[in-house]
């Protein structure tokens, strides 16, 4: 997909027990990548580490040295297992400090939900020189420092921030991508998809087969951040399976 | 959570652009932690990379080399996309060969399905020195290099290889994890669950937030491979939160 443009690339650190235990299911990867994808930002890579400092340090120094944007989710709550603050203020070699908006937006928050407490004033701790990301849906901000952007664990408050952020990032032109696919083995029509894309140069083709009702398909999907290369791309390639004999689904199916 | 006994970790590496562009919700990393657990091996990391050899290779001798076991998922089919075989062959500085048996599995398997073909045979193709993993749902067989495990990217047939490994593995005990909850702010009882993590050795307690029917409420998660521990740290955990007024729902809500 080498288009000779700059491409803006964003890491995601996924901090939590609760997602290698496989007790919670993650649903933040899916949403962060998608809505990068809509500012322009490619995810380069995801890693999911513990509740440990030396984890999150390690993942938070490598994948920020070599991404545009670092996000990162989980472990900014009130708890004792909360300590994603602390531990990128390590990584950053800064210090904490509590960040008098976030504390202003704590006590409004919980002026009728019982007062601010030392553990929810935890919440306004920011690794020093931290900016606040708006949380529409509970009391706690979401924290940039530089590039980085410290999000939540709970993906609808997670959603919020990405909203707050939505345009404020500065990015290169969205991958644009179409899927076609049918009751087609991948492993038939394997030569056919290397050829197509040879023949488009600048588009990237994905077979992604599935299994249902006891039969085997496939979805083709064509990516480019040129939509005018991947509706070449799509409609010579539903030509190519549909000559070879197959029916096919725009969209996929 | 150190008890004085072995841990044995694993890894995982998620390979797979469509996880990274958010088209397709990862399942893998919940059912392998969940698996890994049974087999009494912590799931200590996960990396999900692009279809990018170099970004394999980092992953794979980086986490192969701290971890017990290494697991990966995704890019063993037979399409040009499908890169993973020869990246972990890179990574491991040893040939790519094609496997007798899954050659002669997947003659089998195809002999009915319009026999086999260069494509198909691709998904016999093994880093030099591999065994096989059973596949019990399709014709292509999942690869056992060392302690490297190469698994599908589809989750069922995943399901299936893990399944054909279960009890081979060599771990410690089980990770036990129970849970107490209620609708009770987090905030309002870090204290109490700070201390009682404190006075129980060996167990890990985590804190996990909801908000449903515009409520807040949160499940804390008691861990430890000692199920004594467990159930005295959840009966006292629950003792002190009703003492503080809570009613508390054993299992979480």
């Amino acid at each position: 997909m080498d288009l000779g443009e700059r491409i803006w690339t964003a890491a995601l650190v996924v901090i939590g027990d609760e997602i290698l235990s496989g007790r919670t299911q993650d649903k933040n990867v899916a949403q962060v990548a998608a809505w990068l994808n809509v500012q322009g930002i490619r995810l380069a890579e995801v890693r999911v580490v513990a509740d440990d400092t030396a984890a999150i340090v390690e993942a938070v120094n490598t994948l920020r040295a070599r991404n545009d944007y670092l996000f990162t989710t989980g472990g900014i709550g009130p708890t004792h297992d909360d300590i994603t603050v602390d531990a990128i203020a390590a990584a950053l070699e800064v210090g904490v400090e509590h960040h008098p908006d976030a504390m202003a937006t704590l006590e409004r928050y919980y002026a009728t939900r019982g007062g601010i407490t030392e553990a929810r004033s935890r919440m306004a701790r920011v690794p020093a020189g931290a900016s606040l990301i708006v949380n529409k849906v509970s009391g706690a901000p979401g924290i940039r420092w530089g590039n980085i952007f410290i999000m939540a664990g709970v993906p609808h408050i997670t959603a919020g921030m990405l909203d707050a952020l939505t345009g404020t990032l500065e990015g290169g032109r969205p991958v644009v991508s179409k899927s076609v696919g049918g009751w087609v083995a991948e492993s038939e029509v394997a030569d056919l998809l290397r050829g197509t894309e040879k023949a488009h140069e600048g588009v990237a083709i994905g077979s992604y087969p599935f299994f249902r009702e006891g039969r085997v398909g496939a979805n083709f999907v064509v990516r480019s951040p040129d939509e005018a290369s991947v509706d070449h791309c799509i409609a010579d390639l539903t030509a190519q399976l549909e000559a070879a004999g197959y029916s096919i689904v725009a969209g996929g199916i």
